[in-house]
């Protein structure tokens, strides 16, 4: 809680101080604060005592500056997308809303990059280049911010070829939090100077320091795609593909794996002709007309040797958009499975040798829950998740979050990570020890304190601790 | 200099303490001592006190642990190919010396990635991976350790195609300077969880942790790999059809630049029959042969179109290995254009669009001085390098310095960075501020600060100040 200066609430003076600076765009109303005490999560509600609209690097600054000041909480906001209740203000304080900076700043075609502020989209973003034959390949599969990328270090369907939002950002404008403004990087591909502050804060969720600009790297519009579907009998089988696929270093744009329970449900929302309930790839194939017919055929090779039943290319833009709609439609194609209930996606990652096994047993795993889950994932990368079904009884929640607990320890056990892109939030916290040990935690700890002393950015993310005690300043 | 502890001096009690941990793996031998004293750089040498070399991360750890409580510097030394300084011990201390750490621990083909020893070179692994049809990609050139090239965020030929060791490092083992051992990322392509301490560490130049153990991602050993040398008659031909190559997504593995002083040299040096000695672009080309024929055509029609004068393509390995080790020897070719004189290696990079301002600026900065200097680099990322001969005058190193100054600030004023791949050690210090920004910099100072809080570690290096005075606790 804040501490009392003088009668009135700390973050009572920070309002109103804030209020000279953004006049009607900090708002205490109740229905904007129920709409920042959460993401796309199952953690618990919490209302910030404000949510402040900002609309440039310079005002973040000066409201962390007062923050600071003061000891009030601040977390960052953008599209509200995140999984793991990254953005619930677990002890009040303010929210900073981005999502109105919009703005491309700039684009240089001939370098390939770009700077944004942190409220733009991907689709916006993409939407913005598609002129000049560029793009930006990092695509989570939500409607979300790339500050927000940024914060959880996200990657999705694409990076198994692009890489991750790590990989393609330049530079970045961050927001510390006593209140001044940094640039990291720069313009250039590489650099060799100094500590990678652009990757420290990548990842680090808000607790570091609020990110306001990014740069980033794009790619060129590739002159070919080709989409594939491509249906095995067995699990294993689908999985084996991914292997050797990655193993031949064709360079698959995305490969999805889809099991028998989200083609079902997948089916019965989208409309798949052609394709059975059975476990399913979908590729996606870039390059030159020529590279792509080679990466196809020897992926439909592999495919057979490993038990492949069908293999359907899609070239034509509609055949393609309405397949990884399909798959980007997962979630609700699962939802449709029980209408009504809520749904927990778990994250999970592992060695790519180790996700027939992760797979495999995840399944079993559902099975013996009693529960319906759906397995589906970025398998280019080992990255999987699991649609769980929430059911509406009253301990449906604790069931599903068990079932999770039991997949990230599958994962664990086999070498892997917690989570490939969701991030920690407040959900993984949990799980931070056993992933990284205690000395490993203790200088993100250290790294935490020298950035943050009072502890107001974003409290009770990440780190184990239930609400981060002791680390917000009481005065 | 190091505190009195009871009248012996505290280096003296870490020797002795650490001579029964080490025996005689630890000397005070001068010529030990001198081999020690720099690295490929043109820095004042210094002596360390005493050399340790140590066999295993657990004897790093208490190394430091002793220089800790003591509050001796302490310096990571690999294979001492350092450019810029890094390994030279300006407060003296104990130097670890790391080459003996040389097993590779693990080699997983199915995920495609390693674990080494610090000490291990690339081509030691390189020589050991071979079998499996794997490879380690970054080529700095130089016969390096892994764990050099993270602590100096080594590039190098590859990088434009496979990434920079940034890119291609899993996780990594490392000793705190207080002692403790983490171990940072893990065996997964991809996390979100936690800051991300592996990046941190890396490009760290031993400031902050002396990294021990590496995990690394591996590639595919191409099916086919056509190398090619173009000829320009003026430098911006080059210089345009690299941004263009780049532009037009060709997955180049490698795009180097030989100015005409470079060529003239490397031709006297290498033996190149039917190259002029004009502006060169060295490439390579990795793929299917289908991929790389189709990679070739395109690439000679965009070189042709800026003008090129000769293509010439060599597939066969034994043409390919004498391309690249004339490339390799440039550093050699360049020297003996001057017999007798020593060389600087100066290192800038430039967002691509401004390449050719770069390049030609940099020309004209080594025609106005008078020395004698050629222009080579991974032009792919916009990297270049002069290397300039140092005339055997007094003044003779003052006026190279002041030459790579000049050249630095060129490609600072063009959004550019002082470093591409050799690093800061002492040579760049001076451009920190300028580069990143006051705050960034205390950003940098405050995570220093708290990983090592008495200094010990590679004092002298990274930060402007001339050897980090008052950071050392002298107790």
């Amino acid at each position: 809680m804040p501490e009392d200066m003088g009668g009135a609430h700390p973050v009572d003076s920070v309002i109103s101080a804030a209020r000279k600076l953004l006049g009607e765009r900090i708002s205490t109303n109740r229905n904007i604060r129920e709409q920042h005490a959460h993401g796309e999560d199952t953690q618990p509600h919490v209302l910030p005592d404000a949510v402040a609209f900002v609309e440039n690097s310079e005002e973040v600054a000066r409201l962390l500056g007062l923050c600071h000041s003061a000891g009030v909480p601040v977390t960052a906001f953008g599209a509200g997308t995140s999984l793991e209740g990254h953005v619930t203000p677990v002890l009040s304080g303010i929210t900073l809303d981005l999502s109105r900076m919009r703005r491309v700043l700039e684009v240089n075609a001939a370098d390939m990059d770009c700077f944004v502020e942190a409220g733009v989209t991907r689709q916006q973003l993409n939407a913005h280049l598609r002129d000049q034959g560029l793009f930006f390949p990092v695509d989570p599969g939500s409607e979300c911010t790339i500050g927000g990328m940024c914060a959880t270090r996200a990657s999705g369907t694409n990076a198994v070829r692009y890489g991750t939002i790590r990989d393609n950002v330049l530079g970045l404008t961050v927001a510390l939090a006593d209140g001044r403004l940094i640039r990291t990087g720069g313009r250039v591909r590489k650099s060799s100077t100094g500590y990678d502050l652009t990757r420290l804060f990548i990842g680090s969720e808000g607790t570091l320091g609020v990110i306001t600009e990014i740069g980033l790297r794009l790619h060129g519009i590739p002159e070919a795609i080709v989409s594939a579907a491509c249906q095995f009998p067995m699990l294993s089988g689908a999985v084996e593909t991914v292997v050797s696929v990655m193993q031949a270093g064709i360079p698959v744009a995305r490969i999805e794996l889809l099991d028998e329970v989200q083609m079902r449900a997948s089916i019965a929302y989208s409309n798949l002709p052609g394709l059975a309930e059975i476990p399913t790839l979908f590729f996606e194939f870039h390059g030159t007309p020529v590279a792509v017919a080679e990466q196809v055929r020897v992926t439909e090779e592999i495919a057979r040797d490993c038990g492949a039943e069908r293999f359907t290319q899609a070239a034509d833009a509609e055949a393609r958009a309405h397949l990884w709609k399909a798959r980007h439609d997962a979630y609700w194609a699962a939802l449709a499975l029980q209408p009504g209930c809520r749904i927990l996606t778990a994250d999970a990652i592992v060695p790519i040798s180790r996700l027939t096994e992760a797979v495999l047993a995840s399944r079993e795993a559902i099975t013996a829950s009693g529960l319906t889950g759906a397995i589906l994932g970025h398998v280019g990368d080992g990255n999987f998740h699991t649609v769980i079904i929430v059911p509406s009884e009253p301990d449906g929640l604790a069931r599903a979050w068990a079932l999770d607990r039991t997949i990230v320890g599958i994962a664990l056990g086999l070498g892997g990570s917690c989570s490939g892109e969701h991030g920690v939030g407040i959900g993984k916290r949990q799980f931070l020890e056993a992933e990284h040990g205690q000395e490993a935690l203790a200088v993100m700890r250290a790294i935490k304190s020298a950035l943050d002393p009072r502890g107001i950015l974003n409290p009770g993310k990440i780190f184990p601790d239930q609400t981060n005690p002791g680390v917000i300043a009481v005065a």
